[in-house]
């Protein structure tokens, strides 16, 4: 992995304040706190592109409700090309989160998502989308 | 304004990719797009902090709905400590959206959203909070 | 406008969480508060969609800042298609802050909040899409 | 868990297009969709409230690059009170996304959330907060 190195000028006032936050935040250097900038910009513009993605979904659902369980793990295997893994956590007596992480068309991510968060007795979801990680060095 | 100079090392296949993403956005050169990202991360913790803020509510109504503009009208009065200005603009024969610029602490900018928000025949809002620039070189 | 009637079952604690949810947000009763949900569900449907939309953009820089009031202008006028009405707000003595309210296809009105956001001196600026509200009721 | 039924009054367009809504996000019947929606809605509060939280983190790095994992997993182990579970994915051959689900107050779990993303190497990480699910039925 090539590096270059090249100037940036900015405010006295202005670097300061970033050096705060990023200082709060535990970065060893601006060098690194710029590249994460730079990074996160880079996803942003990727995930709205529609190409392949990685998907971060959570739902939440009491596991007890009848069947749920059931459903969702159908769910699951009919789009088993579209899903890397599945974490399952308790919360607490009744609660149970479920982490399940997708790679594939962006839209068909949200397709996904959408259908297990409909599934009745799920209490709450969201679906992240990011990058591959591909072109992001 | 003093300015200063620093070096940022980053890979070469990112800061390419990084210059297409600059390139197309128009920046004229990778300081001000750097100078950009790092501002928008000092406004997002700004935000956070509960602080002096300015928010940017747009809703959207039907002007024809009877006794509305007034309601509207009544609550920013109520309030016009907090509103700096509000701007009113016809899209068609029947909607308008109107954008009210609000400077104040962020919590009581939320309330007043609200309420003008959930004001019968508002049909969508939406807050967006920013900086109120003072401490944003 | 015709109206029609449907009922809705749900846990008694969940409607009380909600009650209090809504008479916080001022909410006059439980129907405009759900029609209001159900709204913000479909304006988030159809920004994705890439149709015609409306943008409320707002940019903050110090209009000390050398020629960048006639850039910004130049920039508006030269795309003044897109271009619904724009207000401009005095913060302190030297903030300020531009309010620009467009229409037209989503990617287009990215693009030219780009353009404005980009311009060298503009400290910080946000897009906000939202409906048309032609087809919300 | 106790049901009470009540009803909503309803434009027809507007119930129209929710109708099309929901039968394309699989959703078994209107109150279903509407218990999504006040659910949803309910969460976002509670998250801005900064009660206790469950966060769920998703951070893509390049596992080759030396002595990143342990740090991480060093990091992990000196919060573990705030870490339920992680799990771990390999993308490709550099490429690994790990999602790290928390709980706990929600300012915690964000400064835990900068210190990993901060970690040199990691390429982009984000987190997500959700309901403990306690108080949602």
């Amino acid at each position: 992995m090539s590096l270059i190195r090249f100037g940036v000028s900015i405010p006295v006032t202005l670097i300061k304040k970033f050096d705060l936050l990023i200082r709060r935040k535990n970065y060893s250097n601006r060098s690194e706190a710029i590249r994460d900038l730079i990074r996160k910009e880079l996803v942003e513009e990727e995930i709205e592109e529609n190409g392949d993605a990685v998907g971060v979904l959570h739902i939440l659902y009491n596991h007890h409700r009848r069947e749920l369980s059931e459903k969702l793990t159908d769910i699951q295997h009919k789009h088993h090309n579209l899903i890397l893994s599945a974490m399952h956590i308790h919360l607490d007596h009744d609660n149970c989160i479920e982490v399940i992480v997708m790679q594939g068309e962006s839209q068909k991510l949200k397709s996904l998502a959408d259908l297990l968060i409909a599934a009745k007795g799920v209490k709450h979801g969201k679906l992240n989308l990011t990058s591959t990680g591909k072109y992001l060095v």
